[in-house]
């Protein structure tokens, strides 16, 4: 076998790219160049000329600082990414980031960086190719049929997140999930051993995986031979324990932290040449190599088998295809506008005082019947979340993953990101439940999702000291305040059943962003509102009422606080007073919403007020600084919610009364 | 052995607490009420008539739902906790919160409910132990020798950070911490199985630990015998895996996950009373329970002999002995008012150009000459943080825990919560260092440290695009903002080398409050200040520079903007406008002055400009609805930190630019 020119290859353009940038991470590129190269060349199905070839194995390089090693083979490999990408990396408008970003070059798979993510959303992918195989597979038309490899160092094996997404995709028994550990002993305090003397091996047969190894990494016939056994278990995850060398090929700083994080420096990569005899200036790759490494040919053909086969399935599943396309596609269907309106009118017809939570509930069933690609889930709070719909079946191996429902157990981290991968797969439309307040465990999973422009949905429960006894480890009052700061998040707190559906409609209807949805614990008043209010919903911030039109009061309040705005507003009404009262479901989507309608809602030179049970900080962007913000800057207490509302100063009598001093 | 009706105590008190307040979880005290009382009763050191006792074990609920069983094992034992406590469990005001609220309840050592945490605070508790031993302890002088206990339940192990915690613990080789694991095969969405089959003996096997059980939960002489092996076991953490019946004693939902959450009601109530031959009525337990249950006598018996132990050490090593009583009492030096001067003064005089975790980094240097409670790490990022001062040794068990200093690895949540339980054992003032992106693996932990109101350090570097290349997985743009957002939190983001020293001294001055300390990656530039000025920084936002009584524009600006921000001042000055330049490096700090200084700092009626490059919507608190603020409301790119900054509009030019438009 003779991918050792690849490897020494991708070992050269790794250090001459950071010694170029004068910044990036050389060591990781260097150990798994041998990995890399077997893997790419005689393993992993793809096609170059076609990143979303739709039935491509993924490749997830999890420890996504060793982006070089990525670039390098999509170089190599033939993906439109050429010697002056790579001479850019790290630059500004560049096809090569200093860690793979999903969206910015052909064939990354997912944004990484973020140590352990990337694993997670390996097992969210492994979970959608099972998942979508049962959905359209036929006998004789395996039509979804590939693995998920992933690159995983120490870093990722120390996060929590790996423990609790390998210990998942064990139970769930992902027979073509694949991951290759690049056991080198090496991070940036040192020699791991000293922080992390665990038995992987032992580890990863707890969680029922079949572990390969320890195999030498840079042996090319043992790599082979583990993917290959890898790829014949099929009832459990594999991972491939490779020791390798970290930064293989440098004379002087081989083995050690040295090589992880900054450039190798002239001197030392002249001797790196010398020791790999590669005679070649910087970013020059013998031709004889490209032909070598070159997946173009091979991947055009596997594409082509594939498009054979799906040309028949077409014929025999018109329909299944179709809705195969469209779904790998994340199209929505034609009539989704339509949809949202009935299920607005159903909801505002049926005018139910409930929990939002259960009003989330009532949209997900609504939402079940026309988006098959609905796959929801939970942390282990199903009965609290309400996440459930009533034709929802588990997915699990006993099953053959037949269903698109997880009991993800209490791992709101490795939910969300699998969430991620389960989106990025393709085919599904995932979304998950916790408490509001574990929105703070899985935190950095939802920021890759606004990142990445991709549109999970977090459903969120239990939103405010409104949980009641459960205490303030459990109450979020600064949980929705800082969900509203994430960039291209969408943010929706709803105060009844109908905005509860115009969310999950707004959250659904978009492409390119994830969603927060917050819901509340206990019941909340249905709202009366005529056609065009209902309409305006979706405009994140409306006015619910208004006795004039140059108000000298408006009153924004937001989820449950609406009802108690709704009642200080009507009182203000009958003192004489000209109030606006105005909802604000979703900040971030008002804020986008034009400067003329904004100003109606919120008119200039207006006193304006906010009420919502959470931190009040970021409401003077509406009201000012001289504004008058009812909220709760501190952490809440156990007791039943009323007495907390009361204690808090969240009753329209308490309310009246701040609000009259601040009108003076 | 008889605590057999010590434990259906438990059960009746538990289900009765929980009946009566309509909810709580009785499903987790039924199923541990054996393990419960054979611990407190025969191997926990405790005195009831001093929860503080300074050698008392830790006994950590880590599955804190359960929390009517540690409230009835502090009735019980002689706590002050009495029945009417229990009756008023999870009302407002009460000793008795849904989840064990630290500072609420005598013995109750740190606030559980957001799963995992507990378990990481108590890893926390025994490496304080383990260090504070080595420091003080004399041969013939064991002053500091005592076990942490720790609960968890199946959610506490599927949490990432347990395996975080659990895997560095195997490492450290904390012979002294034991965990008792419920295994009770059931969590909130029902039998396990389907997400957790995963072989807990094996995965603690690999991470080093001695693994006792399966043993039967429900059994006392196993759970006895249990408890002494783990206590033989001095080189190892152990775990004891006990079988249990969630619920045990209800004859109808026993076993079942009906059990978990919700109160079992009125007819199951007699049923269990009739099962477990339980006649009395609720919140009655007969005398001669209380007395088989009572630790007083044996209490008050361990810690009069530490008095003894203690007073004979005072003799012997009379100024340790102070230093000791110091240091658990987490009182500062009586100088420390001036130590921060002098360092202030140092600094200042050293006028020295350099990033901001650099100075952080001569902080610490600076402080730890006073302070030998300082307890450092770095979640594996040591050298970039800059987090470990020249005289700093590692802690191990090689050393026998000679260091304080802690490589955590990749964990940056299990590294944060165990600072939290390093400060709550009581005897170091601990802080840890990751990249302030990283803060959102941990944020959970940062807002138990605000609820508890304890003051470990939150060290972030790399704060802003400023970390330029690794792009924006790694740019924090919102992380500064969210964590402002945090009631008690004192976050800090300073300028300089000057007001780098001034933020660690007020950080290490706070007792009841955590502090993030946010800083840069690359040079800030050192600004001049007089006295007066250098003294104001401790105010959080101060006058830096202003040509007027009164200005008609104020420009706030933050850590690496504030170079800018004055640039853009002398600009302005040089035009003849009247500006006012204000450094607000803590906005937390700035809110709690007096009006009349916050006034002086930012006059009404002025026009107000902030500067910072991250997101934008907090600063209108103090800019107004109409105020300009020079933000970054979008993500970072990967590129060198002066291209970003200069794309983003972070240059003299671009910002003047912005200021005069708005100034029209």
């Amino acid at each position: 076998m003779s991918s050792c020119s690849i490897a020494n290859a991708i070992r050269i353009l790794s250090a001459d790219a950071v010694e170029k940038a004068k910044s990036g991470h050389p060591g990781m590129p260097m150990g798994m160049a041998e990995i890399g190269s077997i893997l790419w060349s005689k393993h992993l199905k793809h096609n170059p000329s076609n990143p979303k070839f739709v039935n491509r194995d993924r490749f997830i390089l999890s420890n996504g600082h060793g982006s070089m090693l990525l670039y390098s083979l999509l170089h190599l490999t033939g993906y439109n990414v050429t010697i002056d990408d790579l001479k850019n990396f790290r630059q500004f408008g560049s096809k090569t980031p200093g860690h793979p970003e999903y969206g910015y070059t052909d064939g990354v798979e997912t944004t990484t960086g973020p140590l352990g993510q990337g694993l997670a959303n390996a097992v969210g992918m492994a979970i959608a190719e099972k998942t979508l195989a049962n959905e359209f597979n036929r006998p004789g038309h395996d039509i979804v049929d590939h693995h998920t490899y992933v690159f995983v160092g120490d870093g990722c094996l120390m996060e929590g997140i790996s423990h609790e997404v390998c210990s998942l995709a064990g139970t769930m028994g992902l027979g073509k999930l694949i991951v290759l550990y690049d056991d080198n002993g090496i991070s940036i305090d040192g020699e791991i051993e000293g922080w992390f003397n665990e038995n992987v091996a032992k580890r990863f047969e707890a969680y029922n995986w079949q572990v390969l190894g320890a195999i030498d990494g840079h042996d090319m016939v043992q790599i082979d031979q583990a993917i290959a056994s890898a790829k014949r278990e099929h009832n459990r995850p594999s991972i491939i324990i490779c020791k390798t060398k970290i930064g293989k090929g440098s004379p002087n700083k081989a083995g050690l932290e040295e090589s992880h994080g900054s450039p190798l420096g002239e001197a030392e990569l002249k001797l790196v040449r010398k020791e790999l005899n590669w005679p070649h200036q910087a970013f020059h790759v013998p031709e004889e190599i490209y032909q070598e490494a070159d997946c173009k040919k091979s991947g055009a053909r596997l594409e082509n088998e594939w498009n054979s086969q799906f040309a028949v399935y077409n014929t025999q599943y018109p329909d299944l295809a179709d809705e195969f396309i469209r779904r790998i596609n994340h199209e929505l269907p034609k009539n989704f506008e339509q949809v949202i309106n009935d299920g607005l009118k159903l909801a505002n017809d049926k005018k139910e005082t409930i929990a939002t939570r259960k009003a989330s509930l009532n949209s997900i069933e609504f939402f079940a019947k026309h988006l098959p690609e609905l796959f929801g889930g939970s942390a282990d709070l199903t009965g609290s979340n309400l996440t459930r719909w009533s034709s929802a079946v588990t997915s699990n191996a006993e099953n053959n993953f037949t269903g698109k429902y997880i009991s993800y157990g209490v791992r709101e981290f490795g939910m969300s990101a699998i969430l991620n991968g389960i989106y990025l797969h393709g085919g599904f439309r995932p979304f998950g439940g916790t408490f509001l307040m574990f929105s703070e465990y899985a935190r950095n999973a939802l920021r890759m999702a606004s990142l990445m422009q991709i549109a999970p949905i977090f459903v969120y429960t239990h939103d405010s000291i409104g949980l009641g006894e459960d205490g303030p480890t459990h109450q979020a009052v600064e949980q929705t305040a800082t969900l509203r700061l994430i960039p291209n998040m969408n943010t929706w707190r709803p105060c009844d059943t109908v905005e509860t559906l115009a969310a999950w409609g707004h959250a659904l209807s978009l492409a390119n962003t994830p969603s927060c949805l917050i819901f509340s614990r206990q019941n909340l008043k249905f709202i009366e509102r005529d056609d065009a209010t209902i309409q305006n919903i979706a405009k994140g911030g409306y006015i619910l009422s208004s006795n004039s039109k140059n108000p000298q009061v408006v009153i924004i309040a937001t989820g449950s606080e609406v009802e108690l705005a709704m009642n200080a507003y009507e009182c203000l009404c009958a003192s004489g007073k000209q109030v606006q009262l105005v909802s604000m479901p979703s900040t971030s989507v008002f804020d986008i919403q034009d400067l003329a309608y904004k100003q109606q809602v919120i008119p200039k030179n207006t006193k304006v007020i906010a009420i919502e049970a959470g931190v009040t900080g970021l409401w003077h962007k509406y009201v000012g600084i001289d504004g008058l913000v009812i909220g709760l800057d501190r952490f809440g207490e156990s007791a039943p919610a009323k007495d907390l509302f009361n204690h808090f100063g969240f009753t329209t009598e308490k309310v009246l009364t701040k609000i009259n001093q601040f009108l003076g």
